[in-house]
C-alpha cells in the first residue's frame, strides 16, 4: 500500500507538471485560436518566453510571419524560425531589454485589422518588456523611493504603468487595429491579469487620480515630465484583445484531480490560493486525514498556492518539504495515507528537490533513527530528514513556475 | 445577505453548543441504556460532574439508588437527590478529593453482576478523582520531577496510572462484577479515552516495561514502594464496561453540519482535530473561500479542534477571535461569505467573548477606521478590532468544554 501511495503520488506530480509546462500550456491555448486572414506576428516576453515562443512556432510553422522573443540572460536555448530572440536583465530592466521592446513596438506598429499579434506573457515580463517614457535611471529612482516608503506592489504598478509605453494595456493599444491573442502563463495566485508582467494587454483598473494620490501619500519626488505622464490615462477598455490564462496553479490542481480520479481517488478540491505557513498547511492536511481515514473511501485532497516559511534554524529545506514533514507527524500511524507537496518549477528552497513526500510510516522511521520532527522543523532542516526516508521528490528544473501543488492521499477503501 | 450570514452563524453556534452541553450529552447517552435488574449507582467526577450528575438523576429518578459526585470547588450548584456531592482541588489533587474518591470506591466495592455503575467522566477528572497508592506529596514530587525533565503527558500518565487505585482502568475493575456504563464528555482532540481523566474505565495500553523505561530515561528518583508499584500491571481488558463518548468536538461538528444543512448550505466536514496556528486556520479557510465563491452553491466548511496562538503582542484576544480576524483579510470583498470560530466553553482567551465573526466587509470596515489586520494580529489584539465591527460572539460560560468550532459559510447560490 505504501508503495502504491508513493507511485500514485509520482503519477499525479508528473501529469500536473506536464500540464503546466509552457510548451503544453501554449499548445493547449493555441488549439482554441482561429487563424486570421492577414499576417500573424508573435511577441513573447518573460522568463518562460523562449519555451513559449518555440512551442508556438512549432504549432504555427510558416503561418507565422515574424516574431520577437525577450527573455533573461542565458535563457535563449537556440534559434527559433521566424523569431528574433533577445536577452535582457531581470529583475531590474536594462538597455538591452528596452531596445528589444522597441523592436517589438516597431513590429506591431503598422498592422491592419486583418492581422494578429500573438502575445506570450510569462512571469518576469515587467522587467523584461519595458519601454519607459522616462530615462531608465529615473524610473529606477522612482521605484526605489516607492519601495523605501513601504508602497505595496499595486501602488508601485499604478505609477509604473503610467511611465511606460507598453504596460497597463498600452501594448495592446499599440497593436490596434490588429487583433491580439494573449496567452498568459500565470505565476501569481488568483491570476490578477493586470499584475502579471504589469498587464501589457489588459485594461488598467487604476486611474490617474490613484497615481497622483500615491505620489502625494508617500511624498515621492518626481521630475515635471514624470508628473505630466501620471496624468495621461491608461486604456480602460481593449476590444482587440482575446486573453487565455494558462498553466496557472488552478490548472495544476485540475490536472492533479484528473489523475487522482483515474487512479481511483475521489478528488476534493480545497483551494488554489493557499498562502498560510507551510507547516500549518501540513498540520491542516493531517487533521483532515485523521478525520477521514475511516470514511472507507480513497480520497485525494488537492491544494495549490504558495505557502510561507519563517526561517528560525540553519538547516536545509523548502516550503514544500516542510509541508510534507509537518504532515508526517500528524498522519503518523494512520493506515494508510500520504501527503506530498511540490514546487512546479522543480526547485523547493535552496535544494535540489522539488518537494517532499511523507506517509504514515515516515515519523516512526525517523524516530527510530533518533530524528524528531519538531526539532527538525525548528531547525528548518526538512531536506535531510526527508532524504533519510526517501521522501525527497526530485524532478529537476521544469521550465515553468506556477506555484506549488500539495496533496493528501487517503487509501481508506481497503482499510474499511 | 450579510445579515443572513450573521444570523445563520448564530443559529449554527446555538445548536452546536446545545448539543455539547453536559445535560444534553448525558441525556442522549442515557437514552441508549437498558436498565439493569439490580441496583443502579452513579459516580461522577470532573469539572462538569455536577451538571452531568444532575442531568442523569433527572432522567433516572428513583431508579438511581445512590451516587457520588466530585467536582471543583465552587462547582456544586445545589443538592441532587440520591447523590452526595463533594468539592476538591484542581489541577493539583488535595485530601478532599482523595477522601471523596475513597467514598466512591467504597460505594462500588461490594456489588453483584446484576448491578450497574453509571460513571460520568469529564475533563479535570485526573486530579479530581484520585486515590493514590503513595502519599499525595510523593505523587506530586514524582509528577514535578517528570515535568522538569520534559516528559510528555503520555509518559507522565504511564507512571501515574500505576501509582493510583482508580486510574488506567482500575476503577472499572473495582466495580466488577457490576456493569459499568461510562459516559465520557471528551475535551481532548481525537477522544483518547485512556487520557481523559487518566482513563479510570478504559483498558490501559501502556505496560510496566514502558513505565520502568520512562523512570530510567529521565532518571527519576522513586521510593522503593513506588518502584514496586510500577511493576504491578494495569488492566488490559475490561469486559464489564460500555463506553459512550459524548459531547465531543465531533458532535459539535455534526450538530453544526445538521443546522447548516437545514439553513440551505451544503456542509463539507473537513476535520475535528485541528491543531495548527489559529491565524493559519483563518488563512486556510479564506483560501478555500476564494476558490469556491463562484461555485454557485451555498457551502459550509466545518472544522473542529483547538488551534494555538503564539503571543507576540500585548493586545486582547483569543484563538477563535484570531481565526475570524485573520480570515477577514483573506475573504475581503468576496461577495458573500463569512468565517466564525467559537470556543465551546463560551470563553476565548482572557476575554468575555466566546469567539469571533468576520465577513467579506470586515476588513474594509476596519481599514476605514484606520485599523489594519496584520498590525492587529501582530499585537494579538483581535478582541478590540472585532468589537468595532460587531464581530464578537458572546455566549457567556456554557458549562461545557469540547474544544472549538470554526466554520466558513459561502453564500454562492445567489451570487451565481
Amino acid at each position: 500500500m505504501m508503495d502504491k501511495l508513493r507511485s500514485d503520488s509520482e503519477k499525479i506530480i508528473q501529469d500536473a507538471l506536464a500540464t503546466a509546462l509552457p510548451d503544453n500550456a501554449v499548445s493547449a491555448a493555441l488549439a482554441e485560436r482561429t487563424p486570421v486572414k492577414g499576417k500573424t506576428y508573435l511577441v513573447a516576453f518573460g522568463k518562460a518566453a523562449w519555451q513559449m515562443a518555440e512551442a508556438a512556432e512549432k504549432q504555427l510553422g510558416d503561418s507565422l510571419d515574424a516574431g520577437i522573443c525577450i527573455t533573461k540572460y542565458q535563457h535563449v536555448k537556440g534559434e527559433i524560425p521566424h523569431v528574433q530572440c533577445y536577452e535582457a536583465a531581470h529583475p531590474v530592466p536594462d538597455e538591452n531589454g528596452v531596445k528589444a521592446a522597441e523592436k517589438a513596438i516597431e513590429l506591431v506598429s503598422s498592422l491592419t485589422s486583418e492581422d494578429e499579434v500573438i502575445v506570450l506573457i510569462s512571469g518576469g515580463g515587467s522587467a523584461l518588456f519595458e519601454s519607459p517614457l522616462v530615462p531608465l535611471n529615473e524610473l529606477q529612482d522612482i521605484t526605489q523611493q516607492l519601495l523605501a516608503c513601504g508602497a505595496d506592489i499595486t501602488e508601485i504598478n499604478t505609477i509604473r504603468k503610467r511611465l511606460s509605453k507598453v504596460k497597463g494595456g498600452r501594448f495592446a493599444e499599440l497593436c490596434a487595429p490588429a487583433h491580439v491573442f494573449a496567452i498568459i502563463l500565470s505565476d501569481i495566485i488568483g491570476d490578477p491579469l493586470d499584475m502579471i508582467a504589469s498587464g501589457p494587454c489588459t485594461p488598467d483598473t487604476s486611474s490617474c487620480e490613484d497615481a497622483i494620490g500615491i505620489i502625494r501619500k508617500y511624498r515621492i519626488h518626481l521630475s515635471e515630465h514624470a508628473h505630466a505622464l501620471l496624468k495621461q490615462e491608461t486604456p480602460k477598455h481593449l476590444d482587440n484583445v482575446e486573453t487565455h490564462v494558462t498553466g496557472s496553479v488552478r490548472q495544476l490542481c485540475s490536472a492533479a484531480m484528473k489523475t487522482a480520479e483515474k487512479l481511483g481517488y475521489e478528488p476534493v478540491f480545497l483551494t488554489a490560493s493557499l498562502c498560510c505557513e507551510a507547516r500549518a498547511c501540513g498540520s491542516f492536511l493531517s487533521s483532515i486525514a485523521r478525520d477521514h481515514i475511516h470514511d472507507g473511501k480513497n480520497l485525494a485532497y488537492i491544494c495549490g498556492g504558495e505557502t510561507v516559511v519563517h526561517i528560525t534554524g540553519k538547516g536545509l529545506g523548502g516550503r514544500n518539504q516542510e509541508i510534507a514533514l509537518s504532515a508526517a507527524e500528524g498522519i503518523s500511524g494512520l493506515k494508510h495515507c500520504a501527503v506530498f507537496s511540490v514546487g512546479s518549477d522543480g526547485t523547493d528552497g535552496p535544494t535540489d528537490a522539488a518537494g517532499g513526500y511523507a506517509d504514515d510510516t515516515t515519523s516512526e522511521k525517523l524516530a527510530a533513527m533518533g530524528i524528531h520532527i519538531p526539532a527538525v522543523l525548528a531547525d528548518n532542516d526538512s531536506y535531510h530528514a526527508l532524504k533519510k526516508t526517501d521522501g525527497l521528490i526530485i524532478t529537476g528544473p521544469t521550465g515553468t513556475n506556477v506555484n506549488d501543488l500539495s496533496v493528501l492521499l487517503i487509501a481508506g477503501k481497503e482499510a474499511a
